[in-house]
């Protein structure tokens, strides 16, 4: 990585932001898959690009305001349209008597939400934040990185016994591994629940249920692939909750780039449509169907390469009935989640001298013989990363 | 303001985020210059719509990242060049050996910047951070927000005068008040000082010098006035801010909007074109010349309508050197800043009388004889203001 500061002769690059794929790994380089950057899903957005451009003028969305009708005044009508049709097209939410707020993401709603979900009054002990591990890597850092007096990272929800007032996180299907869950804190104390739904979309599991609770957190970023535009969203049933947040986000950024909101709703204009128009479309063409089609194609893949490898073993995920597809399905997660077998104590070292990047088990919380491994990066390394894989024999 | 929760059938409004303006105030409606929207250049970005549209195509701008070379990570090539092409036409800040960071917005630059000038050992006391009064009414809610033992907001800088560690904000040309500021605080103890620059451009004041500070923000909001986007920047001497800084927004909300990103640099580079080309275009079309203009006339107007109301008095600013447009200027600041006459003690209350929403002095930290008034609306509000001032008489 390039550090230097600016001196006004380093060289720019002027790419439209596409990764050119390298065509060829040497055996010296990395493949990276450390990271949960989306881009897999963007051969299908080359296919309908034109259909998906956004053109803005010069003098559209300047103020900060995005409807001062609306409780969460910087989100614009269009958006706010959007986010309730794609509930709406793949029933994975109730959204009926709920606020909607808009975040820069998905991070930026985490840390509203635990300002809106903390004891106000400063007496209070900080509440604490669990998560069941493995958990989500950012989390901790995200809770404790300005060491508010209103909430405190206190780890792994399976083994909180305090009678205290307490936020338990609930990532289902969960990052890293991928498993289905729901809230395990037993406390004499009522807790409060963050469902993050990054990942309940019809690619990565059967949508199983239209999920109704008093705090749900979506992301743009891992729903159509578009991380670079910040736009993540949280239904919530409490107007109080949703009043805290929005002045949060208001101190935090002023709102949520309009820009991002346009394409937003744009590209989520184009999913739907295309479920809509069903019988006119190729199914190639259908957002959903597309991307489970190559998240299915890749777990195949990876699993026969995992079985020759021999040296890992992966999570299992059951069968069920899927609402939007109508079908039986099985889980294709973002991210695999390799255990190694006996007699190797460190995954990400291991894959490390394989020259595969990856992000180890203590980093979410459990032990280094579990590794994180992306399976929504781009085909070359995916392809890459199964090729090494296949040929990593155990010493 | 509508709070209900989604029902869905609540009506939705399709416009283009360009506000309809309203052509007639009746007697009973408010006009609104509580809020700083810097609407008020629209009028220019409507001449040169069509050369700044930006269009994105749907696969483009996916990834997190922008530029892995930077130590920005996620800030785009594009973006990073017009920055440093805007400050290199205007001629107010030196870019040289300094690291810029991207931000949504100088608000979240300033969150970033109380974690990375924070003492990072746990057992420091907070860093006390303060202002010279009066002072941007959000600091102190945007610093204490989440109770953080890192920094407490602390007050007047005029009235500093402990000897621990601080962060004092610079804001200059100040909000509210307009006028030119320099540090304050006199310490045993060294402290770090943010130079908020938002409103340090040639159409709200001379530019008297190329700024050389360790810490100086910029925003893309007041610069151009497209607030929605959500663009502010930092240039930072010291590569360990910069780097926790980066920490922060990561943590915050990954990074910037690309598309925000994408549209910020066309706009800027239309600006700095029109400068290049100065000799073959009209000077209506040079954004700054524009905007100076247009600030001057209100200017002009406002101070006549509240000479005619006999009820407050103005800030008076010195004329000086612009290095800018090469002439002796006044300062056109994009908020008036009044004070009551004797007698009168309440402005904010004053003016809710005569239906104009103000914000009053105690949200700046000083009394509420003052209140802060936006000259940055549209047109008719502002034209509206000034009749109501005019007809002002005092009772």
């Amino acid at each position: 990585m390039v550090v230097s500061p600016i001196n006004g002769s380093s060289p720019l690059s002027h790419s439209n932001g596409r990764t050119i794929p390298l065509s060829t790994f040497s055996r010296n380089s990395f493949v990276n898959v450390e990271k949960g950057d989306p881009v897999a899903f963007r051969s299908y957005w080359e296919k309908v690009r034109d259909e998906c451009t956004v053109e803005i003028k010069g003098d559209e969305w300047m103020s900060y305001l995005g409807d001062t009708n609306n409780l969460c005044w910087y989100m614009v009508p269009q958006m706010r349209d959007a986010i309730l049709r794609l509930h709406n097209v793949v029933g994975n939410a109730v959204t009926k008597d709920k606020f909607l707020v808009l975040g820069t993401g998905s991070s930026q709603l985490y840390q509203a939400l635990l300002y809106a979900l903390s004891p106000s009054e400063s007496s209070h002990r900080p509440i604490n934040v669990v998560a069941v591990a493995p958990y989500y890597s950012e989390y901790k850092d995200a809770t404790d990185i300005l060491q508010s007096r209103l909430f405190q990272w206190t780890g792994d929800a399976a083994l909180y016994d305090k009678d205290e007032p307490y936020i338990e996180v609930v990532t289902s299907p969960n990052n890293p591994d991928g498993t289905l869950r729901v809230p395990v804190v037993n406390s004499r104390v009522e807790g409060k629940i963050i469902y993050d739904l990054a990942y309940y979309w019809p690619q990565y599991t059967p949508i199983t249920d239209q999920l109704d609770h008093d705090v749900m957190v979506f992301t743009f970023s891992k729903c159509t692939g578009h991380a670079g535009s910040r736009i993540g969203w949280a239904f919530v049933k409490d107007i109080e909750v949703a009043k805290k947040m929005i002045r949060f986000t208001q101190l935090n950024s002023i709102g949520v780039s309009r820009e991002s909101q346009i394409r937003a709703a744009k590209m989520i204009g184009v999913i739907c449509d295309g479920y809509k128009n069903l019988k006119s479309i190729e199914s190639d063409h259908l957002f959903f169907d597309y991307s489970k089609r190559l998240m299915k194609e890749r777990w195949e893949k990876f699993k026969t390469a995992i079985e020759k490898s021999k040296v890992f073993t992966l999570t299992k995920y059951p069968t069920s009935y899927c609402h939007f597809n109508k079908d039986l399905s099985e889980q294709y997660p973002a991210f695999a989640w390799l255990k190694c077998v006996e007699g190797i104590k460190d995954g990400e070292s291991y894959l490390e001298n394989l020259k595969i990047r990856t992000r180890g088990g203590e980093r979410f919380g459990v032990s280094s013989k579990y590794v994180r491994v992306s399976m929504i990066g781009t085909d070359d390394e995916f392809n890459e990363l199964c090729t090494r894989l296949s040929n990593a024999k155990r010493e």
